[in-house]
């Protein structure tokens, strides 16, 4: 069994994540997320919130939008038109396949960015019939992935699912932007389900018809690169396969975040600082260093949104996942918002100083025109749709109506007027992560097998409970004891108690669901009141007092330097 | 202005929360919750879990199930069939009205449990006409609130978004229960999405068709009543209305958690656990215990599963919103989703000593009948259908078959057998919270006037940011210092910066948005190294040493009989 599936039947055994509705046969591409999996991916979630809101809680701030959308602001997003997969349909049995992945599996042929006739053509072409009863496939056509419902009892008044939370932001970018600094940069962040309503979703955690995206859409001066925020990451190294490289088909390199800037690799600067927060946000979940890169697309392969994206690609126990991406979204959708909307989505800049800017205006000598309607009607009708260099260039080209000089009519002067500033669409970077693929690799990149049995080697901010507690045998001094130390450390600790089977079960249980520590109380604890702790990836065990658990255990999560031998237990 | 309007008003103009998709005109019953909005309703789930899950971890745990959900899940809780309102359209304009709130505003009769055809009845015999257009009405129909959509690419493969979480936690639960100590009680909880498609929401956050609910499905065994859990509540006092003095037309009185469950108020003793965590929890946002009692619903109020429930109702600034339910859902739902999937979801309870049963057992002679088919069958035809008692007293009575006894065939013979325990459904205790509406309650609590200011004094715990840290004037040196101050306490606490506009108006809004305290950089801090740090409640200011903010914030959120001007500062 691949390792990547004992992962999953790991999850499924104690209670990480399963098929939802599993009683009714479930559901393909829902998943129930279970007592551990909740609790990890919420800590997970905590990570993120620190790192990509709390840290930068000078410009960036949350809000929550609805899944429910009306049909007009997806139809501005493009989604509407464009968020479609191709599908193809047995004439026989009428079983419905992708057609793309179902050409690529078949006959090994490329065919991104094939329009549905062109896969028409290469299904007949190459002879590929049914897979389940061999009968003629019919034609491709588009099959759009957004969960359609319909709002209120009116019937046509469509609404759809989200596919993603960005556009949640955009629609509430106005407000958001006057009630809070009125300044750029902003960022706004969500931490939103979303559904797509996949074909054939088959891989776990990793395609799912709902999830969860937690993103910033950060709304940015394109003519502003000066980005101090950026130092604290300068001499930090990520890997990254540009598309140059990949294109020659090298692998990724390690780059320093201010060399990407410097050499202007990115488009602009803050696409490094959020690449930079997602290398340091995944290690913070337990994904090593060497175990991701950014891969950036190449332009048939980006959005039609978007002018570069780098895909962020975790490879752990032989599975390849895109765990975020990180797109230029540039002014796209709040340029579409605004013309769907009528609304104006700008936002003004002002300079520092009023620019005086010289502007030529137009006069029409009204006087000597308005007795002579034929005269004033051909006037109009020369100088119509023209601005008025164009106009002035007339005039001084000695144009003449009805044998008189147009500059008898028209006269252009120059006036001085202040700008003090203007109106533009900010600019927007994206970095945006899945949820449930944050859980699923942090599993991955966690499972360790030792003699046989499985540890789950989760860095500490992310453990399902810090520390457990036991009593040896289910005793009732024993158990009593148990409980009082159980609620002597909850108010301090996140604390797993469990009296049930034996205690190697309950051992490889913690080891299994990653508790890092586990306290049992024995025999001997009764006489000197003292219990024993145990270390998760060492299975090493120390026997203390109990009065110092406390401290003991606090030291265990605040140093990092602090190992549970060498440290104040051996003293 | 009633205050409940001001209130919503201040949420919209400070980044609390406002209608969804604004800039298109908006969609009924959906609201986006802001920047402001969304840290404080943060911090009312992670209260809610502190109170529900964390101080009960020993037995409860946390899930995440989709909101998607299969037809069959919901045709086998009732939804399909029963999850209506009564609809009316007019005949004329086409407009919809919900036809039961109609008639109760239009002409003010109480029709609720009313079938369809008795509101048409009504709306003829009182001559009720469409209020836009005065047209006729048609018949009242049923609307199904639930939103439908189809789930993957086959047509007719209805699904629903989800009405409740609850749904998620019963098809989970056996996989939970095995996945956990295998032992009752067991409560899952989740905070999830749900959605109900209204006919015409109006009232806010209060009448959503997209919101979020936190709520416990507790599984417990009927028969122990033995709850030592219950016991730090005892002596709680809670306002509650039962439903003999409901009937009686009198107002809630205070009684004592241990007298409801002695004198058998509740049908279980884990009502009243539940009922006074709830008591708790509410409290802990900021809503005062005079300002919410429990309303005892009568028979025909009660949803079809529910023998008793409790609304918990909060009265303030003129509104009254039910905040929570709670309801004894007894096995209905278990049982009926075993009904429909065909699993069983029964616990087994083990005794404590296996118990010994006699049973008795038919023997058949087969010696004696394998050479006769005929009277064989005749035998088998006698007997079947029939129990062990039957059969006896049949063979007791002297019964024959062709004139030979049915006593030569059939015996019965008494056996001991030992019983290890038995299977039953669990009952369930539901305690369910609606989340936005404890952030609107909240706000509505906190909301103070003061000399024609608005102040939000929210409860420390759940503040949008703990302080803020402002330059006095816009001024390089100040904002740099301010900076530097916002750097230093941004790890320990949750820091506002702001240097735009006005410090009045910088007060003002830290006060309208409920910080509790604003530190302030002006001239003086750069000679002496001090800052004012002002109290949103009282507008006092202190001046202390940079160096001593850290210690004392964490002072003020700390000790909860320390104030501002008492305390250190003063010294």
């Amino acid at each position: 069994m691949p390792d990547s599936e004992k992962v999953i039947e790991l999850a499924k055994r104690r209670g990480i994540f399963w098929p939802s509705y599993e009683i009714y046969g479930g559901v393909a591409g829902l998943y129930d997320i279970g007592p551990i999996g909740t609790r990890i991916r919420n800590k997970i979630v905590q990570m993120w919130r620190r790192i990509f809101v709390e840290e930068n809680s000078e410009f960036v701030v949350e809000i929550e939008t609805p899944m429910i959308t009306p049909s007009k602001v997806l139809e501005a997003s493009g989604h509407v038109e464009n968020f479609t997969d191709p599908i193809v349909e047995c004439t026989k049995c009428h079983k419905i396949y992708r057609a793309d992945h179902l050409i690529e599996e078949t006959v090994h042929v490329v065919v991104e960015g094939l329009k549905p006739s062109d896969l028409t053509s290469l299904i007949s072409e190459k002879g590929i019939k049914c897979p389940a009863c061999g009968g003629d496939l019919g034609e491709v056509r588009n099959f759009n992935l957004l969960f359609s419902t319909n709002i209120g009892p009116y019937s046509g008044n469509v609404g759809y699912l989200r596919p993603e939370t960005a556009q949640g932001m955009f629609t509430a970018f106005k407000r958001v932007y006057e009630t809070t600094r009125q300044k750029l940069p902003l960022g706004i962040a969500q931490v939103g389900e979303v559904a797509r309503n996949e074909i054939s979703p088959r891989q776990g955690l990793v395609r799912m018809r709902e999830f969860t995206i937690m993103e910033v859409e950060f709304f940015i001066d394109p003519e502003d690169k000066d980005v101090p925020w950026l130092e604290k990451f300068y001499d930090d190294e990520i890997n990254v396969l540009f598309s140059n490289s990949k294109e020659k088909g090298e692998r990724p390199s390690r780059i320093k975040i201010k060399e990407m800037v410097d050499e202007k690799l990115v488009v602009n600067p803050w696409m490094a600082f959020w690449m930079a927060s997602a290398s340091k946000f995944v290690q913070s979940i337990g994904i090593a260093k060497e175990n991701f890169y950014f891969e950036e697309k190449l332009p048939y392969e980006r959005a039609h949104y978007s002018s570069q994206t780098f895909d962020q690609i975790v490879e752990v126990l032989g599975e390849k996942v895109e765990i975020s991406g990180h797109a230029y979204r540039g002014n796209y959708d709040l340029s579409r918002h605004s013309k769907f909307s009528n609304e104006d989505l700008t936002v003004f800049k002002k300079f520092d100083n009023p620019r005086v800017v010289k502007r030529k205006t137009i006069l029409i000598n009204k006087d000597k025109l308005k007795n002579n309607p034929e005269l004033q009607k051909e006037v109009m009708s020369l100088i119509s749709g023209k601005n008025a260099d164009q106009i002035e260039l007339l005039v001084n080209s000695g144009a003449e109506i009805k044998d008189r000089k147009l500059s008898e009519f028209i006269q252009i002067i120059e006036r001085e007027e202040k700008e003090h500033g203007i109106k533009f669409y900010p600019h927007v970077v994206e970095p945006s992560f899945g949820v449930e693929r944050c859980l699923y690799l942090s599993l991955l990149s966690a499972y360790k097998e030792k003699k046989d049995r499985v540890v789950l080697s989760l860095p500490k901010n992310i453990v399902p409970y810090q520390v457990a507690v036991f009593p040896l045998l289910d005793r009732e001094e024993l158990t009593a004891k148990a409980k009082k130390i159980y609620n002597m450390l909850k108010d301090n600790f996140e604390v797993l108690y469990d009296d049930s089977g034996s205690i190697g079960k309950r051992y490889a249980r913690v080891d299994e669901i990653g508790v890092p520590y586990a306290i049992t109380v024995d025999p001997q604890s009764l006489s000197d009141d003292t219990v024993t702790v145990r270390d998760r990836d060492t299975w090493e065990q120390v026997r203390i007092k109990t009065q110092d658990l406390n401290t003991f255990i606090q030291k265990l999560f605040s140093d990092k330097g602090f190992s549970m031998v060498s440290g104040e237990a051996k003293r």
